[in-house]
């Protein structure tokens, strides 16, 4: 049977147990949501098992639970494919501009609608629909290992630990991770490289209360206006970060790199209709796909201080707090950054204000070798699902893991993303093509077939 | 009976009346509360109809009902004195602050803790008791009238169009208003000149949705980083407000006055240790003094964008707000103000984000003469009270109608406040100094001593 009879004759089915994953609010960053990682990594346990693998567990870890499962095929020479996805997604707030429910999957014009239905719910199952498929009809030629997540969305802290220790279990031939985008729905692409991150709580502290902003104004300097003079610094006007020390370590763009970027079939009018803005602005001297993955950026996450509610209270605000990112560029480290940003925001603090700075999350940055039999076998994979050979990409996003795994398990990671940035994943209104989710169950199958 | 002894025999049933206005959470700004607001209404008609008025009763306006109750006395030709309160109170978040409920008076060390306990509930209760003393002891000589707004907290929108309607009933010889502040407990002084104000919130839209910062971080305009570089802009180095035009209208303060000011028991280190920070900051070339009371300030009341809750979470958002305002001094005008403000922010505006600003608040600010009878009277009132005599100080905050008092009802006002700095108005933990509070009433009932 091909893979594409296959996946029409158990669709439904497989719809069926996506959508049981999508109603598990698995939040990772909300503590009141614990026992619903716990029952979603038991429901992973049972779709793995279902899908063909002789043994799956959930695994304790320092936070939220893994998933560990394991195919062996008969064959004692074959090779060993570690499958990594996570369980955990973001919170769906604001939650009044979603269209339908987050947690229920709504299929229209072609999308699957829910949290989760692109990162990383619908593309785990792309994993796993494609490993059933060639197990099941007596097709797989290699070794399968899944491992499964609970904490990719807040940085994977118990991540390294956990591979440290179970590092001879984790030993594989080739890492494949299913997390990433492709440049467009007819422009498939690898994704090459990732963006390190680093992210930081700011709290300004100013009078020790809320006060009265009639009998204190003018005569205390206020936080919420230090934090935006702090911030405002961050950037010149050349669209730099300024945090003294950021660019040391990153490396030029390789001219040959230059010119594949510019080569990508890319509308910038198309981008920016898309998000709807009257201009795009970054870095001066290079181009929005330049800016997006290649370089380093800086951005406000969130931001609040004082008064918030309806109408007009008049204080001057005790309080106002910042959380901000770094994405970082392979080469740039993620804890040197750390360190330069603390000590520069602490030297723009302002008299009349305390500033604390707390690290809530960081990763390295990643580059994949294009010349691997991995590589290839996933090249082919897409070319054949898609009809055309992939591009190599840098994308902008970060999986931190990826340089863990390197690190820990020493072994390369092949990013066989089949998200689009159309997905709105993180947002409101998350989706996936299903269509594309069709093609990656038969990219992926294919990737098992060449690189057997 | 003398006021004091009257104070003693009746302090507890005082402080139940208190308490009952206290426990109607009347918060202006909240809608949910509108049937608090006329709750609170009614309770006022009973107790100002139980301390002596002949007539009171709740008069419906365009928002919120006013109070208006009357007392007319035998004598024929006895002045008339207007006394002026507000029955709303501001939000009380964050509730974690506060050491007791908010809405049960709790009394510790001399102190009655509640939202309300000064501003105004409990000022409005002096001006009350020190009017029950005089009436219901057969001493008062004067005609009484109290109107008591609800709408105060939000910028009185239905009071101009109530005074102006009802102008005949509410003609007086003066208007007495409990609403403001002394320079300390030991420093009586009544308040001759008031801050204007002007409000607004804005509104910054960068991309349609929140984004992924890791895929359009560096090549998109952040809204939150937009609003802070424009925030930042809004006060130079030398705590200058640099709006255009802001200073054209603004007077500089009479050399007697400064010298005044200046020979004000006041400790900037003791003000500073207060509020507990490392440094007090402001407009060059002025004292503390000067700048939270006769000099105009630009203040963030609020702030707000993005992803606020646990965790992080990795967007680039779509949406950045800030409530801000401006507390202008006399001679400024509110509205041009608001017209210098909004053409400059969208000025500052940078590509690839809207800007919309509404206006939420305003009002003028007000001088008072030193040299009119009321005036004397009640500095008798507090020299009786406090045993020294009073101060004639400028305060930094805003009763916008005061103003309009004048405008539309051709009457000056007269600003016996008893409030005190600690009071914390506004903020967690409001409270009232229980023996400044009888003082007050000593102070008022010598007023109309003095005045009749």
């Amino acid at each position: 049977m091909t893979v594409q009879d296959y996946i029409q004759s158990n669709r439904s089915r497989f719809i069926d147990e996506w959508a049981s994953l999508i109603r598990i609010p698995s939040i990772s960053c909300q503590p009141e949501h614990q026992p619903d990682m716990v029952r979603c990594a038991e429901r992973w346990v049972e779709l793995l098992l279902a899908a063909g693998c002789q043994q799956a567990r959930v695994m304790p870890s320092d936070g939220n639970p893994f998933v560990y499962a394991e195919y062996r095929c008969a064959n004692p020479n074959a090779k060993t494919v570690l499958v990594y996805a996570h369980y955990d997604v973001m919170p769906v707030e604001p939650l009044e501009l979603w269209h339908s429910n987050p947690w229920e999957p709504s299929i229209r014009d072609g999308r699957l609608y829910a949290r989760g239905a692109d990162d990383d719910k619908g593309q785990a199952m792309i994993q796993v629909k494609a490993f059933e498929y060639m197990v099941q009809n007596g097709l797989m030629q290699c070794n399968v290992k899944f491992i499964f997540e609970g904490e990719e969305e807040i940085g994977s802290p118990s991540l390294e630990k956990f591979i440290t220790v179970h590092k001879d279990l984790l030993q594989s031939d080739i890492i494949l991770v299913s997390d990433t985008t492709m440049v467009d729905k007819d422009i498939p692409s690898i994704t090459t490289g990732l963006r390190g991150l680093a992210y930081w709580q700011i709290e300004v502290t100013g009078p020790n209360r809320d006060l009265h902003s009639g009998h204190f104004g003018g005569a205390v300097k206020n936080p919420a206006i230090a934090l935006c003079e702090m911030l405002a610094k961050l950037i010149d006007d050349k669209g730099h970060v300024t945090i003294p020390g950021f660019y040391d370590k990153v490396l030029p763009i390789p001219a040959e790199e230059r010119r594949m970027i510019a080569d990508i079939p890319f509308s910038e009018e198309n981008y920016r209709q898309a998000i709807d803005v009257d201009a795009l602005c970054g870095e001066e001297g290079y181009s929005t796909l330049e800016r997006n993955s290649c370089r380093p950026s800086f951005d406000i996450c969130g931001m609040w201080s004082g008064y918030t509610g309806e109408g007009s209270k008049t204080i001057l605000p005790s309080k106002a707090y910042a959380k901000v990112s770094c994405r970082l560029v392979p080469n740039q480290d993620n804890e040197e950054i750390a360190a330069l940003f603390v000590q520069y925001i602490k030297e723009l603090a302002p008299a009349g204000v305390r500033v604390e700075v707390t690290p809530l999350h960081g990763g390295q940055g990643y580059v994949c070798p294009i010349d691997i039999p991995a590589y290839r076998a996933a090249e082919k994979g897409f070319e054949v699902a898609f009809g055309k050979r992939p591009l190599a990409a840098r994308r902008g996003g970060s999986i931190p893991i990826i340089s863990d795994f390197e690190r820990v398990l020493g072994q390369k990671t092949i990013l066989m993303g089949f998200g689009l940035e159309q997905n709105a994943i993180h947002s409101p209104n998350e989706s996936m093509d299903l269509d594309v989710w069709e093609k990656g169950i038969v990219a992926v199958s294919e990737f098992y077939r060449h690189f057997a």
